[in-house]
C-alpha cells in the first residue's frame, strides 16, 4: 500500500467497525479478546502510524528516560556528564529506549518537571545526576512513586551499607589511591590538592590519598582550592612562594590539575601532576589522570532500572546487594 | 480530589459516558463540538493524567525535537556540539519543548531511527549536526517530510544564496577574519595551520585568514594537519625544524591550537597561536580563540523551528532570506 495506513484500513482488515478499533487502542478492557487480537494483528500487518504512541499511552509505556541537562557553565570537567550522556543514550537505543533531555533550574524546578513527565506518561524512569549531601530531589521523587537511579550517591540519605535507593557512582578513593600508589614511584612527598571540606565527591577521593598514604606510614601535604584553573593556579603559586615542595600531586580534579601546571611551569619546577576525570585536556596536554568510565556508569544506571539485558522499565525496591553499582575508575598513565 | 482523577471522573463531571470521554481524546471528530468541549473542560478541571499524552497523539503533536547524540570519542572540540545540546534543550525548555535524544550508528541509521520517531509522533522535528558536502541526509528527510534543522549547511546541497533547506551555521570565515586581524597585531607573518582541504568547514575557515592576508597585501605560510593534537605537534614540530617561522599561527581547531603550542613550547619558540572552538581548554591554557556562540546557533534553529515566539515547530518551506541564520563568531582575546 502506497499510502499511510488509517484506522479505516485496520477496521477493513480486521473486519471490525472504526470504534473497535478505537477501543483496542484506548480502552482495551472492553473488547473481547479475540477480537482484540485480530485488530492488533491488522494493526502490525499494516505498520498504523499511531501504534506505537497509542500502545505507549494504553500502557502508560514512553519508553523514555527523563534527564537534566544544565546550562553550559565552562570549565573543563563538565566533559564528564556530557559523556554519560552520550553513553547512557547509546545503550538505552540499544534496549529500545531513548532519552528525554529538559532544563531546570534548580532541584525543586528538576522535581517539578520530572514530575509533569511521569504524570503525561512522557517518561518510565528518570536519572538524577549532581548528588549533594542531604539531596532534596531524593525524597520528592520517592513521594512522587517515580522511578529513578541517581548517578552519584545521595550523600547523607543513604551510602554503600544501606540500600533505600539505586544509585550508581564512581569509586572516587579507589581512583585516587591508585593515583596516590603511582605518585609513590616518583618518591615519598606525595601532596593532595583538594576541594574545600564538606562535598561528598571530593571527601571521598582525598580518602584514598590519604589512606594510602597512611598504609605506606608517610605523612603528605594538603592544598586546598576552589574548583577551577585559576584558583588552584594561585594556590599553588602561593604554596610554592611559601616553600611548598613535593615529588608528586595528586588532584581531585583536572581544572586543579591544569592549574598547577601553569604554576609549576611558570615556577620552572617539575613536579609531576595527576589529575582526576581524564578529560580531553589532560589528554591534549599529556598528564595522568583518573579515568571515571561514565560508559560503565551508563550501563549501570540501566541495569539498575531494566535489568541485564530487559527493554522495559521494572520499578523495584532497593534491595541490599542490587540497588548500587560502584563503578571502578582506572588511573590513566600518561 | 486526593487522588488521581480517573476517566470516570472525567466523565462523571461532563455528564457523559465513559466512551464519550474516549472518543474526545482519541477520535475527537465523531464527537459533537458542545459535547467535546465539555469534556475537555473537565479534563482541564480535573488535571485528568492522560490528558497531555492523549492531546499529542490526537494532535500528532509530540512537543519533541529529536537530535542524534553521537558516541563519545575523545578529542576536546566535541564539546561545542555538548554546548549546543544543552543549550538547545535550555531555550526549547522555555518554549515547553524537549529534545529526545537517540544514538545512530551511521547517516541511513539516523534517518531510519529519525523516520520511526515521526512515524509514531514522538517528535515534531529534527535537528541534525555534523553536516557534510552532499549529506545524504538531507534528501531522505526531504522525502519523508520531516521538518528539520541543520546545525551547519548542507555544503554542496545549498549555500547562502540558495534557500532550500533551513540551516543555522557559524560564519567561520568571519571567526578566522577575525583572528587573522588580532594576529597582524603582532607582525605580518601569520600563517594558518588548517585541515587537509575539502571539508567545507574547514575551507571556510581557511577563506577568512586567506582573503584577510589578500586584502593586507601579505602572503602567509599555510601548515596542514589532520584533526588532532598529536598531529598538529608533529607538523609544526617538521616545519620548525625546516625552519618555519611566523609572528602568529591562527589554527583552525583548538585541538591544532594545542599541538602547535606544544611544539613551539618544546622548541622555545615564542609565537602567539590563536585557536578556534573556545574550548574549556583554550580558556585552562589561556590561548585566544574564536567562540562559536552555540547558545546563538541554538535559538536560530528554534526560530527557523517556531518563529520568534511561537511554542509549536510550525512546517515551512525554505524561503530566500529567512530560510538561514549565520551567527557571527567572536574572538576571545587572552
Amino acid at each position: 500500500m502506497g499510502r499511510t495506513p488509517t484506522v479505516e484500513d485496520v477496521a477493513a482488515l480486521a473486519g471490525v467497525s472504526r470504534q473497535t478499533v478505537s477501543n483496542v487502542l484506548n480502552t482495551p478492557d472492553i473488547v473481547r479478546p479475540a477480537t482484540r487480537e485480530r485488530v492488533l494483528h491488522a494493526i502490525d500487518e499494516l505498520g498504523y502510524r499511531r501504534h506505537a504512541a497509542a500502545r505507549r499511552l494504553r500502557l502508560r509505556r514512553s519508553s523514555a528516560i527523563g534527564i537534566r541537562l544544565d546550562p553550559y557553565v565552562g570549565g573543563i570537567s563538565g566533559v564528564i556528564l556530557d559523556r554519560f550522556v552520550h553513553a547512557i543514550t547509546e545503550r538505552a537505543s540499544e534496549r529500545g529506549m531513548r532519552m528525554l533531555v529538559y532544563a531546570a533550574r534548580t532541584p525543586e524546578d528538576e522535581v517539578v518537571r520530572l514530575g509533569e513527565l511521569w504524570e503525561a506518561s512522557e517518561i518510565d524512569a528518570a536519572i538524577i545526576t549532581g548528588t549533594v549531601r542531604d539531596d532534596s530531589r531524593v525524597g520528592m521523587l520517592d513521594r512522587r512513586g517515580l522511578p529513578f537511579v541517581s548517578f552519584g550517591r545521595p550523600w547523607g540519605a543513604d551510602d554503600i551499607a544501606d540500600p533505600t535507593h539505586l544509585w550508581v557512582d564512581v569509586d572516587g578513593a579507589a581512583g585516587t589511591a591508585a593515583a596516590t600508589r603511582h605518585a609513590l614511584g616518583f618518591g615519598s612527598r606525595i601532596a593532595f590538592l583538594g576541594w574545600p571540606e564538606g562535598s561528598g565527591t571530593g571527601d571521598d577521593r582525598e580518602r584514598g590519598w590519604s589512606r594510602t598514604m597512611q598504609q605506606a606510614g608517610i605523612a603528605g601535604e594538603r592544598l586546598v582550592a576552589e574548583e577551577g584553573v585559576l584558583a588552584a593556579r594561585a594556590v599553588v603559586e602561593s604554596a610554592l612562594a611559601a616553600g611548598f615542595d613535593a615529588d608528586a600531586l595528586v588532584c581531585v580534579s583536572d581544572s586543579l590539575a591544569v592549574g598547577a601546571l601553569l604554576a609549576l611551569n611558570a615556577a620552572g619546577r617539575r613536579i609531576a601532576v595527576i589529575g582526576f576525570d581524564n578529560t580531553p585536556t589532560a589528554e591534549a596536554l599529556g598528564f595522568s589522570s583518573v579515568e571515571q568510565r561514565p560508559e560503565d556508569v551508563a550501563t549501570g544506571v540501566l541495569q539498575l532500572l531494566m535489568g541485564a539485558t530487559g527493554d522495559v522499565v521494572v520499578p523495584r525496591r532497593a534491595e541490599a546487594g542490587s540497588a548500587h553499582v560502584l563503578v571502578q575508575p582506572e588511573l590513566r598513565v600518561r
